[in-house]
């Protein structure tokens, strides 16, 4: 309703109009900065911003606005997205695609993007896999919910996570009809210690969400052979194992156990989170039932997206692309673990070089979530690793901080910030023994 | 395992081989011919094709593939698809898109995509829609699973399907939880006489599928009636509404009770099934249980295909290819038909001019499959009304012809193919009256 600049009442007026308390409007107020609506400038009312609230911060946009950096865990660069490359690879494709291509298609995707994929996996993950067992999908989120549907029209209804792990993968397989059992995690990932009644694993060996621990050789072989021994299914997200800053990735669970792990990957952490694309690696039992499910819901994945990726991946852009960020995040991430080193000496930071994320342990829960709310006030957000645990965690605490969309001045920014309200919080709680 | 170009036994010295009838060795082939995979010519031998089995055909393949005509209702033509005008959106539209529109974004889809479909729906269909009422699916398959998992959410668990329907809007709704009861179609549409429990109905007022009638202004009444006493929810499928040949569309049913229907169009049939792009227009009650299905399914539809859609809709592109394709498609149905009326002048073709098909009536449903049965052996291939009934229906029996994807001469060709096998079929079968 209100114009882009319009000027709103200062908290103190507004606070008085509507008969509530100063410290609700304030709160009020830094919400709808955080969100986009407005802009607070110290010394002045607060005005209406110009722009879309659902963008996300770009790295061009720091210097123009205050304090507003998104180091939630998901969010990948966007503004290094190739466009020129990309475009090559639309015209190039579109000019070469048969008519067959632009109408119905096989549902499991184009026969030459997963020849690419399938190549892509051996050279990058060390997957071995015939392109007949890659099913083109829209991204993981896809993935999961096609796989957990196609488990429950086999009678299987139990699913286990990793405790803590992405609290949306586990909405995805509710959604489907799975019911959710947790599995706990350390240092060494996670410990393979089913109820009788689970046959599905979902786990992320290569870098745990959000611990950050890569699974220690021994646990890979627990999984493993819980999986053989139970005829259980193990479901690798590799969501982000491109990206690995002191070492070669470890290698993808699915090729020690082809017939025992569904492997899924995508472009939305990688790539670019607008390109709808991912991959899922399906044993021969279950391909027909995922491809059913597939065709039910969706039909067929976009064959223009699909066209242009395999062209960009036969090319090598994306394996270029892939090397080049891998240099800007691991940059941001020494950024970003050298400041919080500097500011908080006592605070360990936790996970391995790895994907787009790390976590700052806190002393408890309660303190972390003081933090997070106080910070996403002063226009930092980032969320907790007490916001992906479920039935019964008793791990550390900790703060997940993205580093992937923020560029290096806003992460150093970022963490005073974190810094500042941690130490408050710290001072005015006093501190207890984490339940680590 | 054969490469392209191999020799394959003849049929009679594999009958002797492997010690089966030679006709069934004829028909196997004829099957493999039509699948795509080997190649039969008059006085030699079959030779493996050097296509892919899942290509469909273009018009350009016609002069090369002796006698292949592919008249599924549901295929329209590629070969017009605009290449050059659609990879000037891509590029403009990503030259301009925002970075923020390169992340994750609103489920709903892209606003900017959503004015452009409500501005479009207006013009074209009569359907009155803010922006905010319109969600981006993948399609109409991705619409339905979306909306019948939001209803099942909601209890509402047994949804009513026109008889005949498509047999593949059934699937989906059952593979969303849906149960499935039949409602009667006669020539004025869907009669809207529905058991107590049913709480939605699927139906396709412009168009029907298969039966190519439109629904009339009284049984308009009668449904919207139905659903305002009973509160229950209409679903439009309007798939094709676009070709309408003789005189301007009707409008869509949800223009008349936007709180009731829920309407649904797509790019597939109107435009090319590589680009998985569709509409819902959702009432303000189902939205959030659609949108939140959407995410924990999808995420979110591609943002590539979003944004240069968006770019094709706001330059007129879309509306242009539509009156093209309008023109095409009209002489595609009137040489169809006249070759029809040639030669088979005693055999009724039904359905409005309109749309991607017509129903060519049969004397019984066993004559129109084994019609079926032996032009596809003979390369033409359709389906028939049989194949897209359920649950007791009565009405006539009929071939579904589709003239989308096949140019004229062929037309022609398939029209005097159909018309032999009908002849020696209802010689051969003392013709029953139908239970029309």
């Amino acid at each position: 309703v209100l114009s882009a600049g319009s000027r709103l009442p200062s908290s103190r007026v507004l606070a008085q109009d509507v008969g509530v308390s100063r410290g609700v409007v304030s709160r009020v107020y830094a919400q709808l900065a955080f969100e986009g609506y407005i802009v607070i400038r110290q010394g002045s009312v607060p005005t209406v911003r110009a722009i879309s609230p659902v963008e996300s911060i770009g790295v061009d946009r720091e210097e123009r606005t205050r304090l507003r950096y998104d180091l939630r865990a998901h969010l990948p660069e966007v503004s290094t997205f190739p466009r020129r490359l990309w475009l090559r690879s639309v015209r190039d494709s579109l000019g070469q695609a048969k008519d067959a291509d632009l109408s119905y298609g096989d549902p499991a995707g184009l026969h030459e993007l997963r020849a690419e994929i399938a190549k892509y996996l051996s050279r990058a993950r060390g997957v071995t896999v015939a392109p007949e067992h890659v099913v083109i999908t829209s991204g993981s989120t896809h993935s999961l919910s096609l796989i957990a549907r196609a488990l429950l029209r086999r009678g299987s209804r139990l699913m286990a996570f990793e405790n803590p792990s992405h609290y949306l993968l586990r909405e995805i397989a509710h959604a489907a009809g799975q019911e959710i059992v947790a599995v706990p995690v350390d240092g060494e990932g996670v410990i393979a210690r089913f109820p009788a009644r689970a046959t599905a694993v979902v786990v992320s060996p290569a870098h745990q969400f959000p611990t950050g621990v890569t699974l220690s050789p021994e646990r890979r072989e627990d999984l493993l052979a819980w999986a053989a021994e139970t005829g259980s299914l193990i479901i690798e997200d590799d969501y982000d194992a491109e990206f690995r800053y002191d070492r070669a990735a470890v290698g993808a669970l699915q090729g020690l156990a082809p017939d025992r792990v569904v492997y899924m990957g995508s472009t939305g952490k990688t790539f670019v989170p607008a390109l709808r694309l991912g991959w899922a690696v399906v044993p021969d039992d279950l391909r027909d039932d995922v491809l059913r499910e597939l065709s039910l819901t969706v039909l067929q994945v976009s064959g223009m997206d699909q066209l242009a990726f395999a062209d960009f991946l036969r090319r090598g852009e994306f394996d270029r692309h892939l090397r080049h960020m891998r240099d800007v995040y691991r940059k941001r991430r020494d950024v970003l673990v050298a400041a919080l080193g500097r500011a908080l000496p006592d605070m360990p930071v936790r996970g391995i070089a790895a994907g787009l994320h790390v976590v700052l342990e806190m002393p408890s829960h309660e303190i972390a979530e003081s933090v997070r709310a106080r910070a996403l006030a002063a226009g930092v957000a980032f969320e907790t690793t007490a916001q992906h645990t479920f039935s019964g965690y008793r791990g550390p605490a900790g703060l997940i901080l993205g580093f992937g969309a923020v560029a290096e001045p806003g992460l150093e920014v970022a963490a005073r910030v974190i810094a500042r309200v941690t130490e408050e919080e710290c001072a005015a709680e006093p501190a207890e023994e984490s339940a680590a």
